[in-house]
C-alpha cells in the first residue's frame, strides 16, 4: 500500500548516496536513527497524501486537519532530536566546560526559539 | 536535480488516479491547485532532504533548522487554503444564512484553533 | 485571595473610563464581554503570579509550565474572539459582499497567520 | 502613563512578600531577576490594556493583534528563562552526571515540548 510505496521510494532516493558517513564522527541520533528514517518516510507519505487530497480537490477543512497532524508529526521528530542533542552534544560540552558549553547552549536555545514561533 | 526528481516522482505517484475528480464540485482552492501542488512536493522534498540528513549523521542544529523551514512552510499552505475556504466555503455559507453558516464558522475556528497548536 | 485582588485592582484600572462606549457601534464580542473580561483578568493574575514565582526564585521549569497555561489561556481568547469575528463582522461583510468582503477575509487571515507564528 | 501604573501597582502586589527567598538556594535566573520581573509586570500591563479594549468594545482585529504581541512577550520571557535553566541547572547536573543529568534533560525537554504546543 502507499506506506510501502512511500517506504521504497524514499529509499531509492537515498540509497545511492555515494559517501556512507563516518561512523566515528556521528552525531548523538545515531542510535535511533532507524526510528527517525521510519517517522520522515511517514511524513513524506503525509506529503505525498496531502498532494492527492489536493489533486483530487478534497474538502479543505479535512486538508487543513492533515496539515495539523503532519505540522505535529515534525514537532515531535524535532523534539526527540532535540532531546538527543541536548543529551550527547550539549552535556559533553558541558562537562568539557568554558565557552564552548556557552556557545551550545545558546545555539541550541536559538533552535528551540525558532521551534517555538515556527 | 532534487527538485525535479521530487516533481517527477510526486507525479508518478499521483498520476494513477484512477477517477478523476469532478470538476463541477471542485473546492475553493481549484483555482490555485497548481501553486498548492508545486508547494507540497517542495515541502514533501523537505521530508526526503531531512532523511537524508539523518543517513549521513549531520549536525542536529542543522536538521532542527530544516524542521523549523518545512514547518513554516507547511503553515503558508495551511494559511493558504485557509483564506481560500473563508473566501468561498465560508461566505457562500455566509449568504445563504441560517444554522450552516454558524456550523461552517464553527469549523473553520476549529480547524484554526488545531492549527494554532500544532 | 489573588483572584478578588486580581479582579479588584482591574477594575479600578478599568472603570474611570470617562467615554463609554457607544452601544451601537459595538462589536460582536459584546454579548460575551463579561466573559472575556473575567477571563482576561485571570490571565493578568497569572502575569502576576509568574512575578511571584520570580521574585521568590521558584524552579524554572515551574515558572515555564505556568508560562505555557497562561500562553493557552490568552490562545483560548483569541480563539473565542476570531469566531466572534468570523460570526459577525465577517459574516456581515460576506452578505453585503464586494470588495469589502475580500478585504475583511484578508484581513481576519493574516490575524490568524500571526497568531500561527505567535 | 500606563507603564508607570504598571509598574506600581506590580511593585505593590509583589512587595508585601513576608518572607524573602534565601539566596542560598537562588535558582539560575536571579542574576537577571529584574529584567525579567519588568518584562513580566509590562505583560501584566498588556493584559490590563487588553481588558481595557474589551470593555471600550475596540476593533476584533486590533484586539487578536494585541494578543500576539503579548504571546510573543511571553515566549520571549520563556526562551530567556529556557536558556537561563540549559546554562545552570541543566550544565550543573551533566558535569555531575549520572541519571539526574538524564533527568534533567528530559524534565527541560518536557518543558519545550509544552512551549511549542501551547
Amino acid at each position: 500500500m502507499t506506506e510501502d510505496q512511500t517506504d521504497r521510494l524514499g529509499h531509492d532516493i537515498v540509497a545511492p548516496d555515494p559517501e556512507p558517513a563516518d561512523p566515528h564522527i556521528g552525531h548523538a541520533y545515531i542510535t535511533a536513527k532507524d526510528d527517525y528514517l521510519k517517522r520522515l518516510r511517514r511524513i513524506e507519505g503525509q506529503a505525498r497524501g496531502l498532494q492527492r487530497m489536493v489533486e483530487e480537490e478534497k474538502y479543505c477543512i479535512d486538508i487543513l486537519t492533515q496539515v495539523s497532524a503532519m505540522t505535529k508529526a515534525l514537532q515531535a521528530v524535532a523534539m526527540g532530536l532535540l532531546e538527543d542533542h541536548l543529551s550527547h552534544c550539549v552535556v559533553d560540552a558541558a562537562v568539557r566546560g568554558g565557552p564552548e558549553a556557552e556557545a551550545k547552549i545558546k545555539e541550541a536555545t536559538d533552535a528551540i526559539a525558532r521551534l517555538v514561533r515556527s
